[in-house]
């Protein structure tokens, strides 16, 4: 149950918005002029390779708010694995509104499954160690909220989801007022009791003052894989360590190994290759 | 001179709209907490690998929607090749703004160059053949203007921009009305003088029925090598031959060889894998 | 079945932003004064002239934004004639919506239809001459989708939508540059393969000039009829040719007889004279 | 000193719609490809024909939405009658700016030309009357504002700009309650102390009805010469006669003669014929 | 049957942006974690103070933008009274939408409730005088349109809704001409014949001048109760009189015992306690 | 410096969003009919009563809006307390720009000071205990950022600012799952690093059951002062311990002496007595 779609105003305005790129001014023409207006069709939506569903309930919306007579029914739920070949959902009602929103409901899906199945092969990979696989806020323009429900789909979790409902101090604020501890303090001050603070640190010595000034979490930023065995050690009961840089799936199990709990990787959002998806009209 | 930017109406509307997404309701709380409103810094966008730049004028706008302040000059242009490690732009103003804008402008940034260095290198990989490589519908939905953009800025080509500007006679129209020529003939009574006419074929029959009806392209959708080379020579001074179906730049070259015109590629924007650009705070 | 309406959605973000200048922030102060909420009522759209309709559909949905107990039953079809005095549809439910929404619907209703017999004369004008009516981009500022869809309604046909679905190069564009040929080239350089490309000619060296560069069609502005011969006589078979400027009813049929391929006419939309509609309550 | 502009805020709203309308995606594609980014021009917006002006503020500003280095100076005001061939405003900046705003600009300058010219002749053709010409709700959708200021500019009153600041009964409304007096009475019970109130009356026994149960002004709708003489002569002192109904150039003196106080003519806006303006690159 | 609330189109807007601010990027995470999408409920929303229904069908609606599964059943009527405990609506349907929307429901109802409990406390007050309470242009940003209907639902009336709908010459205005009389006559010389003219005065020589110009209201900014009564007696017969100034409970009936015809007050809108309404599950 | 505004472009959307809202179509007639369009001014904001200033900066953001002629200055910042009769800024420009922006800017204004001087108000009740004045989500519909800015500059903290920012789990979702514990459980394998959990208790046991669960804070809702004085002894270094519930500026004292970290007020933002501010011109 843990799978809960973004607010569906939201993926409404997306789609809308989608739509509206996609139609233009004089809408699709070739469509109009070939097929009838009482045409009616069904088709499946279906992957053509093995993979982790993601958004299929929020791209199929699109096929509604082109027609009332559409009726969509998924055969999978966001979360599922599907093997290659394997019918997503069917979608039946006038052909015109099934061609006109194929490809915007592609270009989504498409999208997320593969956000969700690169996260669920990442996943795999750190099976057995306690870590967890966060997201960052590397992710398209307008996309985000999807994009980081499409990380949970494949099993990896959210990190922040933008600069105001959590507190992560990097490098550049921890320069401009010259120690990690003062720039934790300054924030201490500034926000309410539920914003969580992090702090990036880049060495055992920031670290120290990071615990000792309290924080939440600590992001170590590029560390050697000994830098953060020993962080984790350092911290272990007094604050989250999460691991980023280059994170690929190569390189992922070792830094799973080291004891950190969580591992950001930009990756999964921001070089997505999509999961081959495509519609076919049945009839 | 060919690489003119999308509007910039278009632009800046998406960019309010990433930094809306990014700043939430409170704004940037780490960066209001640490530096002083009056702070200034300057710095550098950079590209940490080589490759094809794209948007860099339209991402480093974020800067001045965040602040009138910023000062923001181009070192290279859209369109230029750099190597690993090249400055792109310095940006200079108050450090909220720039700490604030960075991950919009870097977030746009990396995909459009990503797209421009896979176009780029399908380009270079097909010289000295006749053919262009174009884009297709498959883009991010709400960025498919500046993707499009990015593909010129890779030396690519970009076909229709939405389902109103060109018609494109697919298999599920054909299917509709029963014949590749009368799907032509109904378009041909409904378009305006300007609309050009492309029509997916599947094998040289439909071909042959195609330029009888008379088109302006043909989509040779997933054709076996022989086959489009038997197209080519049906079509020659007739109609543009397009390529489509699974290209990537292993398979870009013999399609080229075959003698069509155009090769169109859905992984160049589907499956886009971010050019790695960052911004460095130098003072 | 050609007669397709512009996209629902941008028909209805129309209707609704009409709505909301006619409501302001108060709403229609008379009928809520006197009319009961539960009162119900039926009436007429009916046409007090002879004419062409066009826009029946989208411009009677306003009612169905006003209350989901409105039905509304039409009558006659886009694109058909009417006689003086006939019901074009019946409108029944809520009597606070019928009035809230009766001069929204009227005020685009009476515009198409205007446009729609203004061009359904121009074409009968021309009746066994080879030429086609196209509209212009002298619309009205957030209506052009409309009186495009009006003046297919009519019979004629549309010029492109925008600035950016077809190459127009005009006076200002070759003067800038030198000569037709140039311009023309730069053009070829610059567009994708299904963006057709028409040139403004004055005289029968620019056309050649055209011609040899390879154009789809030439507008030819303001030509005498003489010269307008000539021009046709030329490009017979290697481009269209539009005759342009000052197009009114009195003057169409000479200029049709000229064999010119299409005649665009921006009296069509920027000086549309209504067709007289009116809503009568029945009950 | 009366002619003031709607608020510039509703100005560019619309203006940018009609950007947006004409741009589309991929913006002027014909003079990205031929004018140089840094090319610049100057020109002049000219009117073909003698009429009044309204609207050349508004219409011009479109420029500076385009570019911050456009410059244009205006030659005559809102509310100046001009010659034929008059020069209106001189515009100078970057060429690619002066073409892409062009049509826009003059769309909507042409059709505000056009009502303050035709309502400007009714004003003289009553002249020395007591009469004043007002206008209608039955404007453009989307341009209320706008066009009622054209009705100023041409020395035309506004009637009510929407449903809500002012009371009309109407003939639906006094039916749907009996009588015309128990319809003000609703009326007075409902609104407050500064919202005026107009009632349409058919015949003088309605208009005895009417100044019985006081009202601000009459509408005589469709009433002969001869009974309007009589409805002036009882509502004397009482009340504004306002006379409707078919109003054209024609017949517009002799009503206005039976000494009427006010005239409205829905002619005015809703078959307006544009006054010709073009814009002429000068360098 | 005169509460007609504003125009849905308007309160829809706002309540989808009140709920876009409390959803977020990620919506309501807690009940996401917590509630199955399937779980139903259903509720009461009560009134735990005595006082007068406002809003009670504008705030209810947004159950229904969050599900179409959600029953609303009003058990008060907006204008009603209630006693503290009254049950005013039952709402059922899947528990998220209702735990969701609840906070929107309320934070809006409470206000409207409060702002009509304030001004029928007021009503009641000067019961018996001729005097009507009414409102002011001091209303919550966004939200005047709801404020003003909750006065009405509390018995009093409204003044003009904004700058447009009405003419309200204040000491400012009168500053810059140098006299009350020429302000007036500028104001008649500009606007329609259904535009009411109110004028601020200080002084009865003000009132003087302001009578023989010619004004349908005047506003008595702070006058003692002495000049008042002298300026009803000046007035009478001749225009509405209007007190105004730091109008509170306890000094409201002194002030209509004057014979003034409308007293407005800021603090009906400005100052209000919402009235406490909760929702309470029930199953 | 701990008061930073809430983002730019939000305040700017509402801003606009108030003026079209007081402006309508026709703008602000008094004005446009009087003064002169050329007509300078200077004036000053004033607050009439001692107070805490809050969003000084944001309010008259407003004229800049309306005019780029109209210089601001600030005398005082937000945050600083004021005398009755304080100067807190200088407007100067043109005067039709400063008439038509004043009311939009002083209905912020007086709410946002209002909101911090009642909360700075409770904040000298509490000195010297070690409980903080937070807020909570009963704020206005579309001021919530700026309300809750409101109260950090009267000295308060923020509660979350939505459903999303944080966890906080009432009694309706207790019901849900059965137990406190439950509910707990079903959060922390739902929500990301960064995302604190509050959960609102009402005796001990529920108290223990949190803390055996791990929270970061609980809300203790409605419980009597010796109760609270348990759970402080109960929660002392596990968690925070936040009271709710019917506070008061008379009732928070007592609360805050049983040794509670956070006090929660809807009071501050759903009943705000606006503080008395007001626009003089002075030429």
């Amino acid at each position: 149950m843990s799978l809960v779609e973004p607010p569906a105003v939201l993926v409404e305005d997306l789609l809308r918005a989608a739509l509206a790129e996609d139609l233009g001014r004089a809408g699709d023409v070739t469509t109009d002029a070939i097929i009838p207006a009482d045409h009616g069709s069904s088709g499946a939506i279906v992957a053509r390779q093995p993979g982790r569903i993601a958004g299929l309930g929020p791209s199929t919306r699109v096929f509604g708010l082109l027609s009332a007579d559409v009726e969509v029914d998924l055969a999978v739920a966001d979360g599922d694995d599907v093997e290659g070949a394997a019918a997503l959902a069917t979608v039946a009602g006038p052909t015109r509104a099934l061609l006109v929103g194929e490809r915007t409901c592609l270009n989504l899906l498409g999208r997320l499954c593969g956000i969700a199945t690169a996260t669920a092969d990442m996943v795999r990979r750190i099976e057995g160690t306690g870590a967890r696989i966060v997201d960052t806020r590397k992710t398209t323009p307008g996309l985000r909220a999807l994009e980081k429900y499409a990380v949970r789909c494949g099993g990896g979790a959210n990190h922040r989801f933008g600069l105001d409902d959590a507190v992560l101090i990097k490098d550049n604020h921890i320069a401009a007022v010259g120690s990690v501890g003062d720039a934790i303090k300054r924030v201490h001050h500034h926000v309410g009791h539920l914003v969580s603070v992090e702090v990036e640190v880049d060495d055992l010595n920031q670290l120290a003052e990071a615990l000792a000034a309290g924080v939440d979490a600590v992001l170590c930023d590029n560390m050697p894989l000994d830098m953060l065995r020993g962080a984790v050690a350092m911290a272990r009961g007094r604050c989250l360590v999460e691991a980023s840089g280059g994170i690929t799936p190569d390189t992922v199990r070792a830094v799973a190994e080291t004891g950190v709990d969580l591992i950001s990787a930009g990756w999964l959002t921001h070089s997505v290759r999509q999961l081959d998806v495509a519609f076919d009209l049945t009839t």
